[in-house]
């Protein structure tokens, strides 16, 4: 198991631009960002190491399910009849069955070491809420949920895995706070988004004493610890000789996808490989495709810092899909500057062909995967069709970022012809 | 991994009576055996080889999630403040979330080989259904599979889980076979049985073409397959420097119980050690703690072979408790004559004690148990608290059969206060 975790910010050509504070608009400093964010968090979040030292603590428990497998998908490649290699990161393993846990514990060890007692966050499908509730249990902090009101009502287990593990949660929009109250004046019938919750989790945080937030994707500390598993599989991929052409990753705030992706993309970075990189987004919430790069907020209601990225505007209101963990209107400030600069692609995929790549999945590799996995699965499933069209053998990874047995309502929808 | 099951028959001092053919009443032989069970089933059901080899297919198909983790829960410990040491074996990180498909992708791999098309079955919980469901997709068998009624009602997903894998579930008792008609007849609101499920599958097979029965448990050749469990749980011991005191594993069938315990189990039969074995059912399901040893049917119709067996009574119809899985009136062969003469013990676990455990297991180790497993759990922690009073270190070995992400409606229905 790798010890540290990558940042790609120490080698990207073009920096990103600076975050923005909201009220000043001057470059958010450090010390504002820990206002928020615990200052560890806060401090990776502007760091240019290379390479960060994993705690002994969070590798403790990283090592309850990690490494993860890397898994050559032979069902998958037999069932395509392609010449192409596809392997998948299996990070549906961890004890709440996604890759968000990688996170979820540094981001609980930091507030913790720093005597913060109480976490605030958002959640779209249940799998962040879940992984941080986790995470908070084990270092003794209480831990306050907004879910978006459509997930907590389509998957109504996520909510009692949360609860099981002592989290308290809240639909959003709320009456608890003051923008969930004027998004609910505005918007009485409101499926809500992750921008929503997002300003409840934060106004939460800052009126509360000894209180932060905790965001699931998104910002560069958030992407850091997730390149566990990149690195992990680049340590995995040599093993078996090969090295990937095309590296594939769902896409809501981007997490998985830097997760993946990053630790390959710093050998492109350096000129030594020509992998391509692609982001596997709803064609439902489309920022990298179809939105602007502009200065936007990371929520609907303009709490957070302005960042520079691809966005849909931060009051898009995405259509309530299955995949409630890629509704999020925004791509954030690494990816967007690497996707403006050429170093990655964008493919948009629509909801019904992500359910039909899903289930050819699970009857030929037996994992039943998360609706938002599937949209990597259905780019990689298109990548191998064009190798076998084009007659090229070329090697092709995806992130299988968690199973869908928590979402199985979403399935049971899609053979009921009930999804568009 | 190991390569090879290791079949305890061939180590039991008081060899188990034969079972008896259902109309004969003779001895059970491989030929009657066969024309329900695949043939190499068949004869690994009356085995007396000390170990077998695992085929390369399974072996193959193993390695998508084995080896399973052996995990010392510290969490567990610290919380029960125990000087005991508590392991456990994971075998929550298979595709289906449970130890089954350990046995279900040989029996689908040794029908296929014979040329057999299509496979019947029964499933309590779901988890024997699911793991089956794979396994047949996997090798292109078609399968039916009986569901218990009320956990077809209580555990909607697990049939969404089955049906995404392409099975039929069928919800039993139901008026597909002439079995089910007469339960219905006579039981109009059951709330079905194992043993009811598994009398409506062997009559499907008996009645058409081309088609075998398979069963999830109790059976020996299906304990021989989950001895991978254990045989792998011994290399790993062997590099913490421990070794079992106590093993325990929740008791349905003998499944995940066998698969645990024997080869350790081999180390006590050669007089080496003297670890004590703890099968933990449900109090409202007690065939081991208070049922008669006696020649008993394993199906509620009379259609199995007798089996010489603790057992409540074919007729036996268990509470509608949660952990669907333990559900079944009777031991098994091997695992009663082990009973009998001592070998094992058994413990009853009240269903508000197993939900308790859970949730302390959930919070303090991170891994929500399958409502089964919680029983297993329930009786480490006695024991781990047994060693506190007594100021006595031991080891505590238990296998952690299944997650209950996909039942959560029942830990839901815990929390609420609706379960006894």
């Amino acid at each position: 198991m790798p010890t540290r975790w990558y940042n790609i910010l120490a080698d990207m050509p073009t920096p990103p631009a600076p975050m923005l504070h909201p009220q000043t608009r001057q470059p958010l400093t450090v010390d504002e960002m820990s206002q928020l964010f615990a200052r560890g968090l806060s401090e990776q979040e502007f760091s240019r190491e290379r390479f960060i030292e994993i705690p002994d603590q969070v590798r403790d428990l990283y090592r309850i399910w990690r490494p993860t497998p890397l898994v050559r998908a032979s069902g998958l490649e037999k069932a395509l009849d392609t010449p192409a290699k596809i392997y998948f990161k299996n990070e549906s393993v961890s004890p709440v069955g996604s890759h968000k846990l990688n996170s979820a514990i540094p981001q609980a060890y930091y507030n913790k070491v720093e005597g913060i007692q109480h976490l605030t966050t958002e959640t779209g499908a249940g799998q962040w809420g879940s992984a941080l509730s986790i995470a908070c249990k084990h270092f003794g902090l209480d831990l306050r949920v907004y879910m978006v009101r459509v997930s907590y009502e389509q998957k109504p287990y996520r909510k009692s895995v949360m609860h099981t593990y002592g989290a308290t949660v809240i639909p959003s929009p709320s009456e608890t706070t003051e923008a969930g109250r004027q998004m609910l004046a505005a918007y009485p019938n409101t499926p809500g988004s992750l921008g929503m919750a997002i300003s409840e989790a934060v106004e939460y945080a800052r009126t509360h004493e000894n209180t932060r937030y905790a965001l699931g994707s998104t910002l560069n500390h958030v992407c850091l610890h997730q390149t566990i598993i990149g690195e992990e599989a680049r340590l995995q991929m040599e093993k078996t000789g090969d090295y990937p052409d095309v590296v594939i990753g769902c896409f809501g705030g981007g997490s998985n996808f830097c997760g993946i992706s990053f630790p390959f993309l710093r050998d492109k970075l350096a000129g030594e490989r020509s992998t391509r990189f692609i982001a596997a987004e709803p064609a439902s919430c489309p920022k990298l495709t179809h939105g602007k790069f502009e200065y936007d907020f990371g929520d609907s209601q303009g709490l957070t810092p302005l960042i520079p990225m691809y966005t849909l505007g931060h009051d898009f209101q995405p259509a309530a899909i299955h995949a409630g963990g890629l509704r999020y209107h925004g791509g954030g400030q690494i990816i967007s500057q690497l996707m403006k600069d050429g170093w990655i692609e964008a493919a948009d995929v629509q909801q019904l062909e992500s359910f039909q790549a899903g289930v050819l999945f699970s009857q030929v590799e037996g994992i039943i995967p998360a609706p938002e996995s599937t949209h990597a699965i259905c780019v990689a499933i298109q990548e191998a069709l064009r190798a076998k069209e084009e007659g090229i053998e070329k090697t092709i990874l995806f992130n299988l970022s968690g199973h869908g047995l928590i979402d199985m309502a979403s399935y049971d929808r899609y053979f009921a012809g009930e999804l568009s």
